[in-house]
Parts: C-alpha cells; structure tokens; sequence
C-alpha cells in the first residue's frame, strides 16, 4: 500500500510539522504516512480540497508562527473543509550550531522575528554582542545554517529543526515564556465526523445580523440557553462594511450532542452566516461537568414529553 | 340529535355563564347546545373529565368572582384536560330589584362580597342607608330578590342574571372601575389541538428545579432564546417546601409552531415539572410582529442547514 | 401614654385580625395597642395615611379571604405609605357551635364563599345534610351565630373568631389544604426603612415601558446581573390599554444593601413606571446563600477600583 | 521649546509610523514633535513610563505586523499607562527599486514574511522567477536596499518607506486585500483621561473567575443590562492554568458616561481581575444610536429616584 499524504503548513522542522508528527504518531499512522510542507495555509488546505493529500495540519490559535486569522480565513472560504482532530504543541526553542562551534565564536544568530522575539532576555544575558539576522522560518535558520547557506553562526529554532539538520543544540528552552503552547487543527476533506467522545470541540464561524445592541448577546444566549459554552472566541471585522463582525468560536460540545445541534440551529437563524467546522475530540480535558439539564438523555426525554403531549 | 352538555362555574347567570354564551354563540353552538352550571370549578372540569360534557367554562384570570387559582389548580391536577379557547368578558354590574319597586324603599342590597366591594362608591353616593347583605354569588341575589326568598330589596348582578330572572334595572355599570375584565378558558379531554390561527396562546404550568439564582431566569431564556414572548406570568408557592415556586405562564404563540415546540422542550429540561394546557387563538390581537428569525421558515431552514452539514 | 391605634382589614377576628396580633405580640406592642377592624383594604391604608393609625395589615399573597390585587393596587396607588413588615399566618377553619349544641342537630353551618370552598369534604364526609348559608366573612359567621343573629347552627371560621364569641369548637383544622399559610403586611407612613437584618424582602410594583420581545427579559436581566432574587412574581394588565402590564413583585434582599439599590436605578430606566413598597425582614429565612460578587463588600470594591482607575 | 518625543514600534518608515504621523498631523503635534522607534512594543511603552517619551504608538487589532497580543499583554503588564486615541491605517503595499533600476533585473524582493504572504498574487504574476528574501520589517527591506546593505533588488513595503529612502515606485497597493487595515492606539502615562466625544471606545482586559457554564455571558450580561456594546473581543489562555481566560475587549462607549462607569463596576465585581486601559475617541463613527434607557440622563433620574425614595 502507498503512503497517505499530508500536508502541513511548511517550511519542514516547525512546531507545525511537530504537530502532524504529533498527531500521527497518537493515531499510530506514521508508518504508512508521508509529510509534505506547503508554501502557506492555504496551499496546505488546497492539497486536501485537490485529493492530493489526506489532511492538512495548520496552526489556529496562539501560535508564535503567525497564520491564524490566516487559517480561520481559508478554512471559512475553502466551505467543503472539516476539522477533526486538534494538536497542541509546546512552543520551546533551542539554540543551535553547527557541531563543534565554539560559542564564543556566536557572534550571530537566525530567526524568524516571532522566534527572535522570544529570546531577547536570554540572548541579550548570554550572548549580548550576537547580532540578530532575520529568516524567514525559525526553521529555516537551523537549515539554512547546516548547508552553510547563511550568514549566522547559530539558529534558534524548534528542537525538532536542530535535530532534523543535524546541528548541536546549546541551549534548550530558552524563550520567556516556558508555558507557551500552540494549538493546531487537522483537516479533511468532507466525510464522516469523528464519534464522540465524552470531551469534544465544535468550532464554527458566524457572522452578526448587524451591529444592533445586543446581537453578540442573542447569539451566546443560543449557546447558554442549551448549557453549551466555550473555550475560545474571536471577533474579527469582516472587511463588507461597518460595524460588521465574524466571530471564530470554540464550544466544548459535539454535533452529535443534542444540546449542541440543537444550539447550532439557533445560532443559524439568529446569525447572518454560520460555518460549521467540524466536531472533533478535544486535546485536553476540559473539566466542566455537564449540566444534568444539557444531556442527550434531557433532550430526549423533553422531546418524548412532547410528542406525548401532542399525542404523537 | 341530542344537544351537546356544557358545564361552566356556577351559579347560573354569572359571568361565567356569560362567558359560555359569548363562546356559543361566536362559533355557532348555542342552538345545540345545553349549559350546566356546577358548584365548582373542579367540578365543571370533572363533568368534563368523565364525559358528562363536552366542553367546561372557568374563570383564570382577574375575575371578579374568584376562582383563579383554584382553576389553574384543578387544571393542573386534572391531567388529562385541555384549553382549547378563551373568552374575555367585560365585569360591569346592575342595580336589579322586583319590577315596579319605588327606588325610596331601597332599604338593603344583596351581592357576592366582591361585587359589593365594587359598588360602594355608587352606593354610597346613591343610597347611602342601604344595608348589605352578603350572598353566596352576585346571581345568587338576584334568584332569591325574584323568588322572594331573599331579604334584600335589592341585587347587585350582572345584567344576564337582571334579564334571566326578570328584575328591573335601576342603573347600569355601576362597578368602580368601568374597564375590568375576567378571562375564562373552554376546557375539553383531551384531543386535536385548535389549528394554529396565527395570533394563539400556549398556557403552562411550570415548577422550578430549586430555588438557587438565576433558576426563573433559566426558564424565561429558554423562551427568550427562541422569540417566545409571555402575556402572564404568577408565581405561586407549591406548598412542597421553602422556596419552591409553580409558575403559572401564558405564552403568545402555538404548540405546533417550531419556536414554540422548541421552547417548550427547553423549559421541559431546565425545570422540575412542566404541564402543556393547551395550545388556543388568542381572544384579542397581540399586535407584537414576529421576528423573521423566529418563524417556523427560519427553523426549518435551520434543520435543513443542520442536515446538509451533517450529509444527512 | 395613650394606646398606639393598628388598623386592619376586617372584620374582627378574621385571619388579618391573627396576623396583626402575631406582629404586636413578636414585637412587644399588644400592651400598648388597639386594633381597629376596616371595612376594606383601602380604608385600612387609608387610615394610616390620615394619621388616624399608626400602621395597617393587609393580605398580600394566596390569601383565603381574597384581597389580594385589592391590596396591591391600593398600595400602589397610596404613593406615600410603605411595608416594614410581613406576617405569615397558617389558614386553618374550625367547626364552630354555641356551647352545648348536639352535633346531631346541626343541619346548616354558615361562612364565607371562600371558607365555605375549602371544607366541602369535610362537611360532605360528616354533615352531609347541613346547608351552606353565605356571610360576608368566616368570622362574621361565628359572630352572628353568638348573637342569635344567623339562620345558621354551626360557624366555620378561624379559631380566633370562636374563642373571641365564645362558641365552642366541634372540630379543628377542617380545610382541605392544610398547609395553607396567607402572608401579610404591615403598612406604615413613610418614615424611617426598618435596617437590613440580612435576610430581607423588598416588594415593588414596576409597569413594562411596551409589549416588546423581551421588555420583561429586559427588568429580570436588571436583577440577575446584580444576583437579585425574586420570591414571588405577578403579572397584571395595566387597564391602560393592550399589552400593558404591570408587575408586583418580591425580592430577595433589601434596597440598602448595594445589589438591590444598582438593580432597583436598572430597572427605574428600563420600565415605563416603578414603585418601591418597602424593604423589611423577611418571616421565614429564604436559605439562598449570598454569591460574593453582590455582596456590599464586593459593590463597595468595584466602586473603589473605579476611584482609583479615575483618580478621584 | 524643545520638542515633545514619541515613541512608536520601530522600525522607522512601517505602518506604525504612519499612524504616529497621522495621528500627530489630525492633532496639530507633528511641527512640535520628535518621533523615535523602539525595538519592540514593550520597550515603547516603557519610554513611556520612564518619562523619556509623552507617548507611544503601537498597533492594536489586525495587524500585518503582527505584535498585537504583545501589546495588549505589555499594556496589561504596565498596569500605568493608558490608552488616549485609536489610528486606523490603511494596509498597503508598493514594490519599490532603487531609482532607474530596469524591473527586468528584479531577480529577487526582500520583505518581512508577512509583507510576503500579503503580495504572493501579485509577486506569482508579474515577476514568477523573482525570488523571496526575508527581512525583519518591511522597511528594513526598503533601507537596505537603498543602503546597498541587501542582496535583494525590490523591497515590498509601504509607501512611507519607499518615499523615506529615496526608492522608485514601481506598482502601488499590491496587496491581496486591499481593504485590510490596522488599528493603533496612542499610549500616555496615566493623567485625565480624554474628555468624551459622544463617539468613543473603551478598552479593558479580565479575566474570568472560573471557566464555570456561563462565566462569559455573566460578564457579558454586567454590559448588555446597561446597554454597552462591544466593538472586539479576543479571548487567550491566561497561562495560569486550564481553562482560564483572559478578555481583551473594546467597548463603546466612555468611561465618564454612567452606564459605562456602572458596568466596568459589574464587570469587576464578577471577573477575577479587570484592567482599564483607557476611554478615547473612536476613530470611526460607530452608527448604533444610545438607548434612551441608557444615556446619562436615564441613569442621573434613576438615581434622583432612589433618592427621593430613601428620603435622601
């Protein structure tokens, strides 16, 4: 048999990649799988959408890569997408040199600027004079230093990149903020949903009526009123004129979930638009008990209570 | 064929009698049918119940004679009952005594102690050495002035008990407070619900879960959250414990409308119990406009989004 | 020191006249005062308004002798007086005779319709023969009956009323519904609100600005957003024309604490009308736990947080 | 008089100052001011706060440049300072050569990766064989190239930096879209705050209590009962632990206005922690009337009500 494909945001030896390494390990798919970067998001979602490859993996909150807004964006465009599974990624750099570099030769060091942006307290306690040059990955650094295609003497850069490249690491864990993490969605082409699993994400996207007072509010009430609520919102305006927003939503919920279905109707017809992006399981444990009102079982006893009623 | 039995809260020639005849005559009934008047509410419903009568009249709101909560307490112990109509009659009382009385001999007036508490002004201004006496109805004192079982020489009644007992008017709507009204619902067993007419009235009897914050607003949202307006609400303790309130509730709309269907299994799941009493055209026009996204087109186009997103 | 005069509604030894010693006696007062029984709610207020009385008790709520929107609305109208107290009293009739009378010979018993309403299966199960005579209240009847002034043998009325005429009790505790309690209130002149004691009601009588989705949605949100509890909820119409209603209503809590002042200005802008009755301690302790964000503390955080953040 | 200084996110010649500068010409500062660019948001900030500069420039919401949760975590950080005025900028790209240079020679463009990502379809179109060099700002880009310190021979950039260092425009507005813009705020240290316009926006960072079923709708509800309406809101991970979240947000409306000052008190009393960061004119006009219900005039009689109620 030949290997599925997937795709991911590139350039290889990111916290991208390590989220799809991630992933398919966790599934036991890394055997018979082949990963392939793509130039952007986009691209990454288009490889899916083309059939080329199975799935892609692109960043979706917090990332210290960028490309968020980017992937809601083609996400919501690319509509025939779904998301069914999330990744989170420690987000932890290493400096790294070529093997046997003294550090006192470090008188330059790669980045990508987020990546340079995280170390300046450590850089600047250790290695003050080194002199910061851009890249245009924070693993491009850790590559383009290997095949000696780079002006800096060393990279910073995800673990994964030093040791893909074969560089010597220095420094482990050297950003300012140790608990950084990074959350990655994988997507499909349209299919089956992933089944429930007692502790699930639904992510939608939805765009107001209008800026009227109160119509955020209406929205929510869709979800409180079915005990639904959410581990992630993002309003973001839409660019087709004033005073209009789309909000990017985490509900902890699945679709299958009768409060869940049954607060996404409401959202539809409170909502100018709704996107469903997929009911997958979440990464983490998300804690809050269930409402014993908000319940499959609940839901199924009120709608027997109704047919009953009406002599159904 | 035999006429068809009606019960309604007796005495004969109340309000309540009235109110029967109003809803005879408004859909053509009066011609085959007989009225029975009962000692009580629970009565009247029992006649119903038991298949005595086809429909009973009782008051539930406001009246003048009392009863209310005893209405809604009979209804909703008598499971199995409907409303399938309501009727709003005007509360204006006569002054009635023996054709030819001289009003100078107008000693003492006999009235229900509600319709006294009415008339007091009048009476006070008009004959202010009347003595009263109490009866046990406000027709009840117009029966006994015509049969000469009474000792007043008056009666304080609606115009239908003047009429049916042959007493003449001395003056018309002599009540305080000239723009007062009782509603009385029709009640049947149970069976097909009134066809939605556009402007309807659903009533329920609702118990809260428990008496923590918030638990009347969780049940109102879920009306909220689907466009559901009320036009009554009551709470009454229900005598089950501290703080456990039974909330007796009209809603503006029809059972087999979607709003409505979806709220109710809202309310079903958020509180302790929920009895339907039925689904009915409202009396007057509510004038409030539906809002589009609350129409049964909107709900429907919400579970076919739902649908299509599933690939059901 | 001349006797302090308390008006109620009468007429003497109902359940107001039980509840009004009920309040005298908790409060240390009997000694030094006199009781003056009024012919309706509205005299009784209206005797306090005159200064003739120092306070009146009226019926509020699930009264057996009716009253009740009487009350309301006349307190509502009396602008200027205020509740600063209430009373719960249990209702329970007593089977009333002159003394020495045979059971045997007891083919009538008199009360009023209310009264009369509760005791059916009483009487039906031990008098089946006895005849009800209507009287204009259940102590009248005990009265009239030890005055030779009753067609009636037997009264069924409050033990107040058969220990205050001297009849004797044939039976106890007759009523159907034995956990009946009606609660009243103590209504003063305005003048100083009694303080908070941590367990309080404040009653107000607010009127929806229209009709709108919502409008009473709109006032609740006004409680719930400052954990403002309700214990009773009524909706009347207004009279002043279609779809105006007005809402009496008991909180929990007391307007000088901080959450119900905030609430109470909230619903002033929202409604069309508002009228505050009174705060004053609550008769049963209502066992809803205070959440720490209403407290005063917090109220009184919150205010100084913004001082600072404003440099005041 | 020396010149006022301001300090804004370098480096010179990017969007952020151009939105220093349109700031400084719509105010009338720019002949009295002396602009000066900092390595990061943090650091203009702290420019601030040492006093070395009257003001700061950083960019807030949607920003090509990217830093926008740093600055809301450096402003929330510097609990100090406070945010005076928004600048809206147009995202738009040139490309842009050193003057005379034949654009068949354009083997390769240097910008930072964002820049890129912005100008791909146009880059793909007209110049396929052109290849990408990273820069750490898309000035950087234009200033190298004009210094000769590059190894690209077009920068894409924005047209203040093409202008700054003497570039040829070679196309304008070669972005993929065109309507992209990005927010600024003006940073002081505390002092008055901006007097309100009767259009302006509010900003606030909290935290929830406790990612309890409704936490947010809660706070949401402190705005929606006084009739505050959010303009953006981002939630993020506090990093404090699972299921804590932070909320920037953007409210309309001025903290000088009551039902503003009324709901940041709610607001604090049931977050965790709350930040203000400042009231000040919107740079748009927002186009949603104010609620009769909530002006400042509904709340002054609101509170004139109580008063005369508690006899104050």
């Amino acid at each position: 048999m030949s290997a599925e494909r997937y795709a991911y945001l590139g350039p290889e030896a990111t916290f991208t990649e390590a989220a799809l390494l991630q992933y398919l390990d966790s599934h036991g798919l890394r055997s018979n799988a082949s990963t392939q970067p793509m130039r952007n998001g986009a691209a990454a979602l288009e490889a899916v959408l083309d059939g080329d490859c199975l799935a892609a993996v692109v960043p979706i909150e917090n990332s210290i890569e960028g490309g968020v807004p980017a992937t809601i964006d083609a996400l919501t465009d690319h509509g025939q997408l779904q998301i069914i599974a999330e990744v989170v990624v420690p987000v932890r750099f290493v400096l790294a040199v070529k093997p046997g570099t003294d550090p006192s030769t470090l008188t330059s060091f790669g980045s990508h600027p987020h990546g340079e942006a995280q170390v300046r307290t450590f850089m600047a306690a250790n290695f003050p004079d080194a002199v910061y040059l851009p890249t245009s990955s924070t693993a491009a650094a850790a590559r383009d230093l290997a095949n000696d295609a780079a002006d800096h003497v060393a990279a910073v850069c995800p673990a994964l990149a030093a040791e893909r490249y074969g560089l010597e690491v220095l420094a482990n864990d050297i950003g300012e903020r140790q608990d950084a993490e990074t959350r990655f969605v994988v997507v499909t082409r349209p299919g089956a949903i992933p089944a429930p699993t007692g502790s699930d994400k639904t992510t939608i996207v939805a765009s107001l009526r209008s800026d009227r007072a109160g119509a955020l509010l209406e929205m929510l009430e869709q979800f409180s009123s079915r005990g639904v609520n959410m581990s992630r919102i993002e309003s973001r305006p839409t660019g087709d004129g004033l005073g209009l927003y789309q909000f990017s939503i985490d509900l902890l919920g699945h679709v299958h979930e009768a409060r869940m279905a049954d607060a996404l109707q409401g959202v539809h017809r409170v909502t100018r638009s709704l996107r469903f992006l997929g009911s997958y399981p979440s990464a983490v444990e998300t804690g809050v008990p269930l409402d014993p009102t908000t319940t499959d079982d609940s839901f199924s006893a009120a709608a027997a209570w109704l047919d009953s009623t009406l002599g159904r």
